[in-house]
């Protein structure tokens, strides 16, 4: 019997080098029924704050899996690898704060298990690439045959490492929040939903006031960022069910010069009533 | 009964985002049974011609499939989504011309379908991403199960959105056409072709004298770029069957300057006869 | 029956084409049971060396494949192309020393034929585009029925082409070596293993004297590069088995100006007994 039809896969890693081919093989040999599904290679080196992001917002959208992410600075050092049930998937990786938000997402960890039984391993484990030595084979075990308890050590699942969600609230007719990220095409998607956008009276059609660093702006607020001429800029609730900024055919975040982390608030601009 | 065991897929969302993963989820859970053959995910953010002639160039390789393309610079406005019978395939995507070249070599359109069956939707349709919400999920039905028909409205094919063909000519002794792409190598691809170079009389061994803007060369046509020394201009038919300007070894299109559209014409050299 | 369930491939075709997708294609229509596995598409144009660096390093992580690499700047010339057996793999690619490393590491060359059977070719073969006309459906037939005998002459194996074993050598408590690559991170592979490392006295926990060019360093030498602070350099063997050179967290490469090919020495410190 076969537990996992599909693994997904996602990294910082890049795609000139063979590390990610590496990983494939290493889950081909373990577990060759399985599809891999690729999320994304090129999270920036390290930024574990983006590849959350981009495997929260992934996730709901792929099949049962066991998700394998790397993204892992701190590899070989005292952080712990994790394999954690939650929903009706297997997160794998480090504990670092990368799974997180997906587990989230996912409905929460119902157990976790720190990867400390060496069978599941390949024989020999470099202290450096351990997504080839240790996450994709215990991941593809587990996609195999290997009961989620042998992946090693039952741990509270309150002690895993959660990143702080991304921070937004709403105050009287402001919501306000950061960029979560920014897209290949420059669209800023910020942590302010789409429903916090209708709690303070934002509509489309309308339009909206935008806050970042000192500059103020007022945006069209639209479905979709066609309704715009090409190269203005427009807001709208994006894919993933959160408030973005874009240019229509161009990049809102060179425009606007608004990095992942910077601060943004908005309010929406009263209509006014023509008699 | 399953209808098609390949999806095809090419965007212009990048590789950096969880996008292509989300449609890959969405395609894997409609239609377990079918590979995804990724064509290219970096054609330029909303570059219609270019995402046209990659498809064109490559559908001819591919088995019989859905092919899913999304380069949708008007997405969420009035433009449609289609299906398009042509050939052994089928091809799914905005109707903004993006399909047309391909639809054409694969034999022209038999039959055509606007996307107007929700029931082949994703249940939650966002205004900016038809390709996880409609596209995907549509091409995925219609691998598996579903029949063309059953997309929606059938629509005259003579409605669907032509891009212009690319532009070439042959008059007298000269052949007139445009940079169709160009590469990762800096190759220089035309619209001219390989049978139109040799009504001209362009022989392989000779020369042929290309005229773009207010420069003339006066280049070598061989087989291909290795009959020239390294840092050499070559021309040469390639893959493709066009007639293409390579540099050995380097990249033609930065050396001259020739950006897609750049209108070119060439002429055979008229070869002296020794005695 | 099937010989091979798996291809690899490894090209510097690039990704933003569509020629990696139409070798796909051309694979999946002869041999629709395999499954290919990308190695990388982005060895830069022309690359040998670096191509064969990372198939060497990779292959020994996928499983028994049909091996397909690409980086041909002589394509269409006369360099022969080449089926190689070692190991329980097929190596399938030109005869430019591209496969030589894997095929080292897999064992070495049992047997080899060069690709003179037409009939396990595309019908049409264009004179630049061998990967997708020749390679990709010769590879494809000896996955699926054929014989490797099959795919033409066979060649002494002494005759095919190989590139020279990246340098290194030890002497007395030195060992020298050259830059092998330089990965996404930046971080700087030698030639110089970590057996190397060990006969000359260099120790986990200890530092190491690296020579490059006219510049001195002295480089603690670490399990893992987390084990100094952000932005330190540091030495340790890699997933390969080789010494590297990172920056925690940063691009050594960038730091220390060193590109593949450049020359590089390393040495004991030796140890300060302490009374």
């Amino acid at each position: 019997m076969t537990r996992f039809r599909y693994l997904s896969f996602l990294t910082d890693y890049g795609l000139e080098d063979g590390y990610v081919a590496a990983c494939h093989g290493v889950g081909a040999r373990i577990a060759p029924h399985a599809d891999i599904i690729d999320v994304t290679h090129l999270v920036p080196p390290g930024d574990v704050r983006r590849g959350a992001a981009v495997l929260a917002q992934t996730v709901p959208y792929l099949p049962p899996a066991v998700h394998v992410a790397v993204v892992d600075p701190g590899v070989g050092t005292a952080r712990r690898g994790v394999a954690v049930a939650a929903g009706d998937s297997v997160f794998v990786g480090p504990d670092n704060g990368l799974l997180s938000w997906a587990v989230t997402v996912s409905g929460g960890a119902a157990r976790a298990f720190s990867l400390t039984n060496r069978g599941l391993w390949l024989s020999q484990v470099s202290a450096t690439f351990h997504g080839r030595d240790i996450f994709m084979p215990v991941a593809a075990h587990l996609a195999a045959d290997a009961e989620l308890a042998a992946a090693g050590e039952e741990i509270d699942v309150g002690d895993l490492v959660m990143l702080p969600a991304p921070e937004r609230f709403v105050r009287d007719s402001t919501a306000e929040g950061e960029v979560l990220t920014v897209d290949r095409f420059g669209n800023v998607q910020l942590t302010i939903t789409g429903s916090d956008a209708a709690e303070i009276g934002v509509k489309s059609g309308g339009s909206v006031l935008v806050h970042c660093g000192r500059r103020q702006l007022t945006l069209p607020y639209r479905d979709m960022f066609g309704a715009v001429a090409t190269g203005e800029l427009v807001a709208y609730t994006d894919g993933a069910g959160l408030i973005s900024i874009a240019v229509n055919g161009g990049d809102a975040a060179q425009r606007l010069g608004l990095p992942p982390g910077a601060r943004v608030s908005i309010a929406a601009v009263p209509q006014t009533i023509r008699p």
